[in-house]
């Protein structure tokens, strides 16, 4: 239980005080923490109430967007992102992890949004090394690719890390985006050579697609991810960090929270545990 | 328009007959068959009535569902699979599309079901030289790869592919399926490079994923496919076959088979044609 990290989107319904207070009640030594409801609260009391609780912020979603085509747009995402970086540190991870952005409005050139990722990661390499903290990339499953981000395989996201230190860029690897992948072994072993695995995050593909695919997510053993697989996979790299749980899932919203962390405890132990080496 | 060619799943409510008529109507030089299709009519029947019309036959969709685990399951798949092979000998296309299957109910063992598609294919093999007819993978969208083709990427097609000769087993390139893929340019150009593209398709990916995501295909122009960039991939490699255009969309199976062919022919004229070399 001592890597077992609560990402607070799966516990929707409960803002940030509440989600800390049920991370600790459930013995959970870490939390993800989100934007939203890290502005709701303030930042600085946000950080307090974390660190007094004697939690650990295992990453910070989300920065990203990074595909406008205007001068404003770019502006825009780059303030952004910076204050993202700054948050990130001021509440003690050195992860901020970006969902990078689809195709502009009316745009089908994926190729050239992807050429623009690479640029604005590099105008802000030099604000996350200021603050220590790692831009940590997220491929997302392909069926997002048009509309919420172009990276979409592990290998492209470590090939957008390349020009940069493992320190200044990383990734993150959400079993819910890459299950599917052929690659994947070769991917994480690259990954964890290089560095770069800032974050695992466990959460499972269910069947059929939700109606509202971005709620597909699912808990651990409801869907048809190879959590033992893809565990070995990680932990054979030696990373050592969190694993984080990051669900969107309208029922799962609906649940009461303790509940929902009781499954979430349940299923780790039995499906991810075992295989973390 | 001497390359465009109808796959008849895309005027779903025309029987062959229809289909052939329609295709003919619309001065197409082929089109793409469906062995439900072909079975209602009779193979002969089939085989004579597409001869007669003058049309080629670009391929014959579809094998595969090569992931059962039972002594029963397997041979009832490859019984299967030798009959569609000398179907699509009977019709004369050497293109039989394959649509590998996905986790047989309640298992998640992704890569043993991979590894059967690779033990299934080497076993259909020797019937499909016999007959002249080549095996050819389809890479589905990874959003499928659990419950409909554990063949996600066009490269993972060319590694299954890699054991035998271009002539025996072959891949479709299908614009729905492998447009989010950064490694799409390396892969076209392998493929075209082992002399293995036997089917190029266009279909456009709507957004947002239609509630049964098996019908988000859309009429090119529609949806978020770059066709400019892959047609010029596909032209670059020196393919000069057939280009099949196979739509599953409820509102498209809705509209009058005459008013879909000439849209599409329009689109296909527009967004597809100047960059075919």
């Amino acid at each position: 239980m001592d890597r077992l990290s609560l990402n607070i989107a799966t516990t929707k319904k409960w803002n940030l005080a509440e989600a800390v207070e049920g991370a600790v009640r459930a013995g959970l030594p870490s939390v993800g923490l989100w934007r939203d409801r890290v502005h709701e609260l303030g930042l600085d009391r946000a950080a307090k109430l974390v660190r007094d609780a004697g939690l650990r912020v295992s990453s910070l979603c989300r920065g990203g967007f990074l595909t406008a085509t205007s001068p404003e747009g770019i502006r825009e995402a780059l303030d952004d992102n910076r204050a993202a970086l700054d948050e990130a540190a001021a509440l003690g991870t050195d992860a901020l992890v970006m969902v990078v952005g689809g195709l502009p409005e009316g745009s089908v050139d994926l190729a050239g949004a992807r050429q623009r990722v690479a640029e604005r990661i590099a105008e802000l390499v030099p604000r996350a090394r200021e603050r220590g903290v790692r831009i940590v990339l997220e491929p997302l499953h392909p069926m997002y690719a048009a509309d919420r981000a172009v990276i979409s395989t592990l290998e492209q996201a470590l090939d957008l890390a390349a020009p940069h230190t493992a320190e200044e860029v990383a990734v993150v690897v959400d079993t819910f985006h890459v299950f599917w992948d052929p690659a994947l072994p070769r991917a994480i072993e690259r990954a964890g050579r290089e560095g770069r695995i800032a974050s695992y995050q466990v959460c499972d593909f269910n069947l059929p697609i939700a109606a509202d695919a971005l709620l597909s997510r699912g808990m651990m053993g409801d869907g048809v991810v190879d959590f033992a697989a893809i565990t070995r996979m990680i932990a054979e790299t030696g990373y050592s960090g969190d694993v984080e749980v990051e669900i969107f899932n309208a029922e799962i919203w609906d649940s009461p929270g303790d509940s929902v962390l009781a499954t979430m405890t349940e299923r780790y132990r039995e499906l991810v545990l075992p295989h973390l080496g």
